[in-house]
């Protein structure tokens, strides 16, 4: 579909990946406006341009989407828990934040007539699947986190709303991104760590969990080529890298563009947590049908995500 | 599991499957709570019997959640709302019965130590499948309805509650129930219709959708059968024949009974409303190696629900 011209919503729009696509839409001459709370969102990736309005607020609050859609055409709705590690011990968030915001926003959408709606889902949906690399269609065997069971939740929904209310859905099925902004996940950890201690360093698991990654501008690259040249009322893609880095192997690049050799101590078992998938390898053939590939190697996607850190130390006191 | 001597919680315990339940434990000498917000449950079909305890509200209240599952063992979640047919007319209706709810059952559950939930889940998780008849087994291609949604989610959250948790749980993927107490679906819509006019009847869709159908006591078998024959920590299977019965058959079965001969009037498409699945065919191999078969046909199962419905008039002037 044609975006150009289009009046943007997006929820994130301050945080890691929906920060960067305001930045992309601020450069295509797109009217934005940002919905977010601030709870995983930071003020320093705020687009300050002109035509970019900022909302503070929850999406559990049904009157503040209502007012921050209205007089658009297009939601990126990227705001979410993305906690995968930790829901156990916040069971109901992954509900709150990733189900009922989502429909609110569904909700705000349809009392506005705003039908077309790109949303940030996971690799995770595959649980632990059976084929490798996993195509869009493997089945989804069991939901072994509180995190991807709302993602598929919010995924039903939107396709529920697309095949009942004659919305479009472009849905993403995200492996973990890296890059400028990226403020949450195994990199930021181990930097954390290595910066209070190089010597030693706790390893969640046995170091051998492999997954893939994609450097945020190739994630938002891939984003706006899906929602411009599909426009079929729903569009599901697997996005980034086919390849993958085993932990040992992140870790060893971490070490050694920190220039620290720390002696490792691995927490055992093939999982980093419960829930965590030991493999996550996803196809990419039907978005690389598209004409998308990635310009990052994955470990330029490494060294870039430390040189951000790197440049905002104020990052390792949070979290 | 071994379920004797267990006291069970029963959820939905007034309604058409939950009561069929309720009189299955009470016959095994369980002792039995209740709790019903009778929206769609009936007193009518409450079991009176001493040892049953009767809760009443709604399973959003945690407060009252939590008060009845303290002191039980077992948790039967067989509340919900069940109307797949109505779910675009109030979209978040599944959200809050079939998803809130149930996370509220688990955290009041976590709360008291229960570990053991069985759960009423929907062949409609398959959507609209490419393989037939379905197995456990296979891809959830795309929700197609808020109903299905939210039943995907609730598994979903049963299962990583299992991972999570150390729950287990028991998830039944049921085709259409038929029966006594039958209270909503096809049969009675049609019966309704003819008894206001026998002369013509609307039929949704084109007459040729194609649906698996189970008697509600083979079911309340099944349901038995696995909970006491496994005791893993995930458990699911469909449930149901695999026969399935051609909705113009199925009126020609309801005709004949009634003995009258109404005008046919379709209303046209392969589907009887939005989001409707045109066939549910599922495989229940994996339910029948367990040793369960049913003991009644599709037509035994339409002929005693139109039994049951002529002995209880008073539920034509209903919905």
């Amino acid at each position: 579909m044609e975006l150009t011209g289009k009046s943007v919503v997006v929820t994130g729009g301050a945080g890691f990946i929906g920060s960067h696509i305001v930045d992309s839409l601020v450069a295509r001459k797109n009217r934005v406006t940002i919905l977010d709370d601030f709870s995983t969102g930071r003020e320093e990736f705020v687009n300050r341009s002109a035509g970019v309005a900022l909302v503070r607020g929850d999406l559990l609050d049904q009157d503040l989407v209502d007012r921050a859609l209205a007089g658009h055409d297009f939601v990126f709705h990227f705001a979410a828990n993305a906690d995968i590690k930790d829901n156990l011990k916040h069971p109901r968030k992954n509900v709150e934040q990733n189900v009922v915001a989502t429909q609110n926003v569904l909700e705000g959408m349809r009392k506005h007539g705003i039908k077309d709606i790109a949303f940030s889902s996971t690799g995770s949906v595959y649980g632990e699947p059976e084929i490798f690399p996993t195509p869009e269609t493997c089945p989804f065997p069991i939901q072994t986190s509180l995190y991807a069971m709302s993602k598929v939740a919010a995924e039903g929904m939107l396709t529920s709303y697309a095949i009942g209310y004659e919305f479009r859905t472009w849905i993403f099925r995200f492996v973990s991104m890296l890059g400028p902004r990226y403020t949450h996940g195994h990199v930021i950890d181990f930097w954390r760590k290595l910066r209070k201690d190089p010597t030693r360093m706790e390893v969640l698991g046995n170091g051998l969990q492999q997954k893939a990654y994609c450097h945020v501008l190739d994630c938002v690259d891939a984003i706006f080529t899906v929602v411009e040249k599909t426009s079929g009322p729903i569009n599901i893609y697997n996005l980034g890298h086919t390849d993958t880095l085993v932990v040992n192997d992140s870790i060893a690049l971490i070490c050694a563009e920190l220039g620290v050799k720390p002696k490792l101590e691995y927490t055992g078992g093939t999982r980093g947590w419960v829930g965590d998938s030991p493999l996550i390898m996803l196809d990419t053939t039907k978005l690389r049908a598209l004409g998308w590939a990635p310009k990052h190697s994955l470990r330029d996607a490494v060294v870039d995500t430390l040189r951000f850190l790197d440049e905002n130390l104020h990052l390792a006191e949070i979290g």
